[in-house]
């Protein structure tokens, strides 16, 4: 294909080179997912609900674009917190003093007021003390399933819940939600959070599925839960990362798809792409055409 | 202090400017937490125990430098299974459907060939059938203590059990040790990990402290629980970063410092540097006086 | 502001957080401009007029969005060639060695075959002929001049021949063009090319601006030629960065705005940000409104 | 060769992995580039010369260990200002705005006073004047030697005019060095500094020798102007990149030395690595070995 120059009005990302090229990649892999009739695993980080982004996951879920969401504790936090209390858009360089004294904590550019964490408090408790009445060891996804059924339609999660894509959240005690459940611990003594739960569904998502696609924003335990996984097949058939690291350290949140080729956790003839770029920036431009 | 001209055999990186200056500088706040008897939380990412920073952790760990780890599952993984099986130096552009075809998986440019994970399996299972038959439901820790029961001294595990120092894992299912119980409860269903059972611990730990230290390499569901238990007592006195992330995508593993002071994650009045860096080439050099 | 979710079809970047945000102020920073008819500095580096954004900057040339170019020598080889041979889309990862035995040149996933220099020889020793004639000594801005006589429609270089946009490049020799010299001065040996004759006009346009306005795309000597040049009228007005690059080692790539203010290259009371994002995907972001 | 545990004391590279491994390879390599008595061209950025690195290039080029610098404009300044006056240390976040009005710039966490300029132009003025009395039209190399016929022992300028160590500055304008000849041509309009005059003599230094190496700091005109000249022999017989760019926007900056050899600016059978670390931290690392 030849690069071409751009004209405005008329954008195509496929033949302008660099890391536009790979954001068109990554929409025609994802259409492939979608006309292959794929089990779609989405992953993000928790910044990225607190930002616009959410926006975009409430829609992908509303529409059923996925299958499986895994993600980290702190999604569910601000998922549930934004329906009901406004985070603010900052500056990457405000005095973190000023604003601790402020009582307003900072997320890169984003603020989140203190009043955010004692809603999410006063919210909280009575969920677990209603999960605790049915069970006393619940498992992650059923903690994200039943803030679902509360929250308003603004929330991926509640979409989620309605349209049955199950959340997975292996890291959950690691966020404010998970802070809540050291506080509930205090009366109940003997509710729990079993990890171990959610692994037989998760396991059999990606082992009966004909084919699957990854659609992998940002790294952590939610990008390496879900490629992990999928070892249990072989690996991906699909796969999209959207990164802002570095691969030079070998962490994983930096891998490029290739790597997850020599552990089988992508297959060899997947298609596969790694967008180099923030998510706030590259994933409303890969979901455009899907969420139209 | 003025911009010095580095003369080789005396290494001064205080003054030399750039990340050679913050690397002084974490030398110059580690001293500090040593001398005011902090208690200290160490984090680091699974990929750095599949590296030679194994051995420094492991020194760390018997020298009781450190009195609390908090780190990825993998961490366990490559921990126990390099006291038995080698990894391989390879190179960050090999040709990764080659190595999948040999059975050799790649780390950036470390190379674990398949058997290490046979050899897991033999290992883990009887494992948790031990811990099964003291308890059903388990925490991370529990199993973190339980390696390190039966690993070598090369091991930080070993290190940690016999010193007593407790390792935290809150997302330990996401992990070849974790996807181990997966096969583990075709036979024992009711085998669980509890991930709220080390909550109690942990929190007490922070709470009790006279002054809390972190040395925190790499970002992640480690970095985040370290901080985030430091919340309730209101932030580190000290704290040392270690990150090669950007923090312009808002992710908390390219956050500096100064973000976590917004939280109360670290004192208003810590001392606290970010360096950006590479940790197997920070970490060596930053550790070394305290090794000696 | 509030943070917003994300409506496709109605993406506004401003209330998004992280680098959309940015991008959103860097839109609203050179509507200002505009509004205010401020003398709009362009840089950027040699490997964008390789990709697709070479259609972008020609746009911006024919409409007269901006007043002076400042770029790197390899950007008048590309656009030069681009106007008569193709470059193709490859991939990051494609073998090197391969690629150099068949005659083919990889800047990220832009491939270039080796014939394309064989053209640019052709056109630029008779190009050298005919400067010579009229001047033995000449300056980068002349040449570049020369040759956006003789491009075609699709050039940048045509378009700022044509508007009077003059494109200085003060390190023109390091480029093919500038090898040719190196051929050129064998028969020629008293042609040379003098830099210090393009500093009184541009330290002109920078001192008789009534406000001045920087786009600085990527890093390298054409961002620190246009902040450095803006020192003479005590900064810009407003700025505008686009880079990936990284601050913390110090490098002025990496600098973003605000380290441009101590040195007084952009004013205290500047409207100016930094977005930190791939050029090819940002900057067509960024000039759609001003080019529709 | 297996990943290999660190001990404290007895530091190996090669055997730890990611850029410790890649960092021992640079020694290594830079051993066989002595070895082999190949004809080294060191290549730095300006920042550099602000730090404390400085010392090591000096070292450097007092050992002989180099044969041609490449730099940029500001490299000189920086040498020149520093044999006599003070740069301090400071902090990347600090305040711009009353850095500005206190008369202090920043790079990075580098300070440097106002004072420095004026000490500079009072400096320079004469330089230029004695250069102009010999010779009108002047090459960057003849400026870079002049001033070191003129500084102390500390330059690096110093030991490459005693040593006869060719300095080239394609983009000499582009600094402060370089506004000062806009100065000085006010009185001297027919000064000039002819940027082609240098060519030959970096050609005929890459063409004659038998084996040339490369260490390339940073990025920029200094690193593409040694690989290109390099060409012209069809390629470095060894190359070590120091980096923190990235190379996923196809900037010349973040290009690893495999993309070079697509080129034929690196050998197909070179010996080469890229180090993606900091230079203030990975150069002394690197050049211990060769500084005792």
């Amino acid at each position: 294909m030849d690069v071409t120059d751009l004209k405005i009005n008329d954008k195509e990302y496929l033949p302008t080179g660099f890391q536009a090229t790979n954001l068109g990649r990554a929409i025609g892999i994802i259409e492939k997912m979608k006309k292959e009739n794929a089990t779609i695993f989405l992953t993000f980080t928790s910044n990225m609900v607190a930002s616009g982004l959410r926006g975009v996951f409430a829609q992908m879920c509303k529409k059923k674009l996925v299958d499986v969401i895994i993600t980290a504790g702190g999604s569910l936090d601000h998922d549930l917190i934004r329906s009901n209390k406004k985070y603010l858009i900052g500056d990457f360089t405000m005095d973190d003093k000023e604003l601790h004294q402020k009582g307003i904590n900072r997320i890169g550019n984003i603020l989140v007021p203190n009043e955010c964490y004692v809603y999410l408090e006063k919210f909280m408790q009575p969920v677990y003390e209603e999960l605790y009445q049915s069970e006393k060891i619940v498992s992650p996804s059923q903690i994200a399933r039943k803030i679902g059924e509360k929250t308003r339609e603004d929330s991926f999660l509640y979409w989620c819940t309605k349209n049955k894509i199950p959340v997975f959240c292996p890291g959950i005690t690691d966020s404010a939600i998970g802070l809540q459940t050291y506080f509930f611990k205090q009366k109940r003594k003997d509710f729990g959070i079993d990890v171990t739960k959610d692994m037989n569904e998760l396991a059999q998502l990606a082992m009966n599925a004909n084919k699957t696609g990854g659609i992998i924003l940002g790294g952590g335990i939610s990008k390496h839960h879900a490629i992990g996984v999928n070892l249990l097949r072989d690996g991906f058939d699909y796969a999209v990362y959207v990164t802002t690291s570095s691969p030079w350290d070998g962490s994983l949140s930096g891998a490029r798809t290739n790597e997850g080729i020599s552990w089988g956790k992508i297959k060899e003839k997947a298609n596969h792409v790694t967008v180099d770029c923030d998510a706030s920036i590259a994933v409303p431009l890969i979901m455009e055409k899907f969420l139209k």
